[in-house]
This record gives C-alpha cells, sequence and structure tokens, in this order.
C-alpha cells in the first residue's frame, strides 16, 4: 500500500492510515452534530479537530470551508462528491467557502501539461462547482494564475519562510531534480488553507481525500509557528475507480466517469465497470457477490442511496446480480450528469462574469 | 576574494571575475555608442550583449532596462548612482525602465526582518529612485507585496518549471536548510528579469553589481529555454565603503552613507572616513597618497568629477592633502545629497498616486 500525494497503490486500509497519520475517527459526536449521508456512510471517516469546528459553531462561531482544486483534467465523480458535500455543508451551517484553483501546481508538477491548458480546466472544472448550487455570495473562487489576490502571495511569502526545502523533501519525496515552483508551491497551498483565517478570522476546515492529509499535516505547522488557530480537516476515502481500483484517477480516463461524460459513454463505461459478482448469475445466485470491491455498488451507495446497507445485504446474499444492478447505476447515473450538465451550462454566465469575460 | 550574491570579500579582482564569470569587457565600441562618465570612469566595466542592444537601437528597436532593488534598508551612494546611471540612460535613449521591488526576497532571505519593514523600505527606497528624475510615463514600479501584476507571477511560474533545486543549489550555495521561499526567488528574479520582452517585446539590459552577475546568467538559461531574447547585462564595480572596504552596504550603517543621512551624518562619515593618504601631511606632500583604495577619492571620481585623473595624479605627487580632499567632498556631498532629499519629499505625491494611498 503506498499512499502519497502523488501516489495511491494498492488496497487501502484505511483504519491504519488514521493511526499512522495521527488522525482521529469521526466518532458520533460528530455525526450526531452533522448527519450528513456521506459521514453515516463513513466515506468521510476520520478528521482533526472538526470537532471544534461544529462545537464553536453551535455556539455562533462562523467557519470556513477550504476546498483546492488541482486543474489538469476534467473532473470526475470523487471530485463531485466532494464538492457537493461542501456545498450541502453550506447549505446546513451557512459557511463561507473559498475553493482555490491550483493551476500553478499542477502545470508546476506536469512536465507536458502547458500553461494554456491549465487555464482550459480551471474554467472547465470552475462550471463543475458552480452547478452544484452554492451560495456565490458566500463563497470564493479563486483561480492562482487568473486572479490571485496580493493578500494570497503574501500570505504564501510569509508561510514559505517557516518551510525548508528539507521539509517538503520528507513530506513529498521530493528531491533536488525538481523545479523550484513544485518545491515551492507548498507554501502556496498553506496560503490557500490559511486565507480566510487570515481574512476573515474564520477558522477553517478542509475536507481532503487521504492522500493529501501530510498537507495539512504541513498547513497546521505552519499555522502554529504563524500564531494562527490550526486549520482542522475532514478525510475521506477514496472513490473506486471503474476497475474496481481503490482511487479514480483523472489522469485515467478508462477508469473514470467524467462529469462531462455523454450518455453513451456512461453507459458503455458503465457496462465494461468491474464489479464484485460472481462468475455466473447461477452462482451470484447461490454464493452471493461481494459489494465491498464493487465499482457498481460504489457509485449506486455513494450517489443515490441514502442508506445502502438493504442493497450490500442484497448482494450478499445473491438476491440481485450484477446485471441488475449495472441497469439501475446507468439510468440513476445518467439522469444525474445530466441534470448536473444542465446546471453546468447555467453556471457559464456566474463564471464569466466572475472572470470578467 | 569572494563575489556571491550573499557575500563580497576581500580586494575584488574585477578584470579576473570578468574572465570567470565569461562576460566581455567593455570595449571603444560601446563607449563610441554611449560615452557615459560611468562607463568613461569604467565604473560599469563589463557586460553580456549590450552591444546588441545599442546596436539595435541605432536602427531604431526599443529596448527596456530592468533594475531591481532589493529593499531591506534605506538606499546608499552604491544604490544610487546605479539608479542615477539608468536614468541618464533613459534620457538618452528613451527606453523604457522597469524597476522591481524584491520585497519578498529580502523577507524571505533575512531571518529577522519583519513583513512589515520590506514594505517600508519598499516605499522609503521608491522615493529615491523617484526623486531622480524618471520619466514616469515609461517607468513602471511594481512592489512585489504591494501591487504585482498576475502577469509577473504566471512568468515566474514559467521559469520556475524551468529551473531545478540542484540549479539554485549550484548557483547560490543554498542547502536543504534553506526556507522554500528564498529557494524559489531565482524564478521571481527572472521574471522580473524577462517581464518587459514578454509583456512589450522589448529586449532587456540589466545594469548590475559584480556579485548579481550569477543570477543573470540563470535568467539567461530560463530565457533560451522559453525560446525568449536573453536578457543582456552591462556589469559594475562596487562602491568602496566608508572603511575602504571593497563593497558598501546597507547593512553596515558605519560603513555607508545612505541618501537620507543629515548633514551632520555626513560630515561625521566623511570625517571619520578611510583615505589612501601617507601617515603625515608632510609624508603625504613627499611621498603622495594612494587614490585607488581612497574612499574620499573614490566619492570625489564618481560623483563630482566627469574625468577624476587630474585629482588621480594629484594624490599620487602629494600636491593634495586628505584634508582637502575630505573637505572638498563634504562640501560637495551634503549640496549633492540636499538636492537629492529635496526632490525625495516632492516624489511623495508621485508614489502615493502610484500606490493610491
Amino acid at each position: 500500500m503506498t499512499v502519497t500525494p502523488y501516489e495511491v497503490e494498492g488496497e487501502v486500509d484505511y483504519a491504519k492510515t488514521v493511526k499512522e497519520f495521527g488522525a482521529q475517527f469521526i466518532d458520533d459526536k460528530i455525526t450526531k452534530m452533522f448527519p450528513h449521508p456521506l459521514i453515516k456512510k463513513k466515506y468521510f471517516y476520520a478528521h482533526r479537530n472538526f470537532d471544534r469546528i461544529l462545537e464553536d459553531n453551535q455556539k455562533g462561531k462562523k467557519f470556513s470551508i477550504v476546498s483546492g482544486r488541482g486543474v489538469s483534467e476534467n473532473m470526475h465523480l470523487g471530485h463531485l462528491i466532494c464538492y457537493k458535500f461542501i456545498a450541502d455543508m453550506q447549505k446546513e451551517f451557512g459557511c463561507h467557502v473559498f475553493i482555490p484553483f491550483s493551476d500553478d501546481e499542477k502545470f508546476l508538477y506536469k512536465q507536458n501539461l502547458a500553461f494554456e491548458e491549465v487555464q482550459k480546466f480551471d474554467y472547465e472544472n470552475a462550471l463543475d462547482i458552480i452547478a452544484l448550487g452554492f451560495d456565490m455570495k458566500n463563497t470564493e473562487l479563486i483561480f492562482d494564475t487568473l486572479n490571485m489576490p496580493q493578500g494570497l502571495y503574501n500570505l504564501a511569502i510569509k508561510s514559505a519562510k517557516h518551510i525548508t526545502t528539507s521539509t517538503v523533501k520528507c513530506a513529498l519525496g521530493f528531491d533536488d531534480s525538481k523545479n523550484i515552483g513544485s518545491n515551492f508551491y507548498p507554501a502556496m497551498q498553506t496560503a490557500h488553507i490559511l486565507y480566510p483565517t487570515v481574512k476573515y478570522g474564520y477558522p477553517v476546515v478542509v475536507p481532503v481525500g487521504l492522500d493529501q492529509d501530510v498537507l495539512i499535516k504541513l498547513s497546521r505547522d505552519v499555522a502554529e509557528k504563524m500564531k494562527l488557530r490550526k486549520p482542522a480537516d475532514i478525510i475521506s476515502r477514496f472513490v473506486r475507480g471503474l476497475s474496481g481500483n481503490p482511487k479514480m484517477s483523472a489522469s485515467d480516463p478508462q477508469n473514470t466517469l467524467y462529469t462531462t461524460d455523454t450518455e453513451e459513454q456512461i453507459k458503455k463505461k458503465l457496462s465494461n465497470a468491474f464489479t464484485g459478482g460472481a462468475p455466473t448469475v447461477a452462482e451470484q445466485k447461490e454464493k452471493g457477490g461481494n459489494p465491498d470491491v464493487c465499482s457498481a455498488y460504489e457509485y449506486l451507495g455513494l450517489f443515490f442511496y441514502d442508506d445502502p446497507s438493504e442493497l450490500h445485504e442484497k448482494c450478499k446474499s445473491g438476491r440481485v446480480t450484477c446485471g441488475e444492478c449495472k441497469k439501475e447505476l446507468a439510468e440513476k447515473m445518467c439522469k444525474f450528469l445530466k441534470a448536473h450538465q444542465a446546471q453546468r451550462e447555467k453556471a457559464r454566465k456566474t463564471l464569466d462574469k466572475l472572470l470578467q469575460k
């Protein structure tokens, strides 16, 4: 098992990593304060100081959610579910949302990715995010190479003074052959995370995939050195890829369902998706399937069932076949993404205004 | 002898360094095209491709001078003479001048320097520069932490992609204990240098002290990789400090004459200045002095004589005493800096408008 910001390999032992990374499991206290389906389903399963954010909020203290978007491709289901969760959280708590687009990071990290290309994906990804229904009066979208505020650059410089090359090498596995922009980027990411605290005095919570957790720890260290409140985080597991691999990845098109896929593409991809079923229908009915490795169960459970436990049971006991699940999933996913794509088109006006196009 | 961007020690062998650094001496062809006193006096004595800039200019091609200002103290005579030279060059050639203030660099490099402090010196240093009579319609002042254009950040990111940590370590002697902002800064400096080429298509010439030459070489390498015209430079020797040390340094107040010093301070400092005179007046008259190590001769020659060769001869032959030189220097310097300080006060209005204060 490898889990770093740049590589996820092998089946992930989520319980083990929480202990290794020094985070906490989400407990009943948190679930009671924020009983979101993705928390109850343990998609978001661990955290650092998220309980404090919620407790303070119950006493009337505002907070901000920061969720950066690294743009190098179109968005996929794994991205969408996270921003949907954040939009729900904003509705629930009326909180500020700050979404920095780290187009600079992706340009720097990917040797063959052109500057114009990341800026194109800035626009495409922002459409997906706005489409989710954020309260745009209380939501800030910043694109590092398009409309970076001076205050953000300054905060990156202040953060950078507290991070050595040695620390970045340890945290991210870099060596001297890395370009100096990649080496600097953790300071910019820290600035993204601390920005609402510095600008508005809001405590921050960052929803992150497990692989990004090390960068949150880095930001927490810098916050402490700068005498700022440490950012909290809420850690999710990954969304499985279509082949059943542990993490859907935008740079692996065959295993990924993009938000912009056509109905035809969605149906084709889902019909080929890896399931946890038995080799034959007869065997499936007799011995049952394994929903825990199944991509069809993954998407049905995450996107379309508030409580997927009954489906889980039906699969294990052989009362549902892979064909049935795939059919249900394809119908629901097509409908869901069609509705999303319609909202996405409507978002153009908002985004063009934001970018003063 | 040590000459790096962060340390100058020992008597500097200027001829040797030109060969070592791979630059060219300024020859008669250049002096003929631009017979400025500081070139004739060999204060600016070496270059890279400056001849091409002048030749192209004779054919009608515009160019830009870039001259960054690292702000951590008030400006001193060594800074002033360089910007005066640039103002003269602008008058002569009508060229564009770009002056980036690297307040970020100084904040990052100096452990105990506060952010507010560098921004204070931004303002103070800019007054000195504007006071020199630049054509403000054709001059851009950019302060990295106050009014950085998005295009400059983007250019820094593009430059950074071409510079490895390994290169910075070799060029500047950094190690892993450096903060990642310091390590990144050469990309920002490169962006400063290439900015007028990218924004306006102007070829660039950078007047630099010998110690900064390595950073110009780095920018030239990046320009080549980005398929941009390589920046030219024109290299100066250093202005001696008051103790006769080879380089006046703003962080060494006792050896430095600041542009903001009062008449009283100027007189006091100059009366204590190191000269090349003999131990007694009698001996001086008999054996003569050594103007080549003398700070009084240095400032008289650089600031107040278009051709100091006669004074040089008079000193060597004992026809002038240190007391006489110091008296002449104090009078002239007080008058010169008083006039400068008056212009400096007038510059506030321009600067406040620029910073929209």
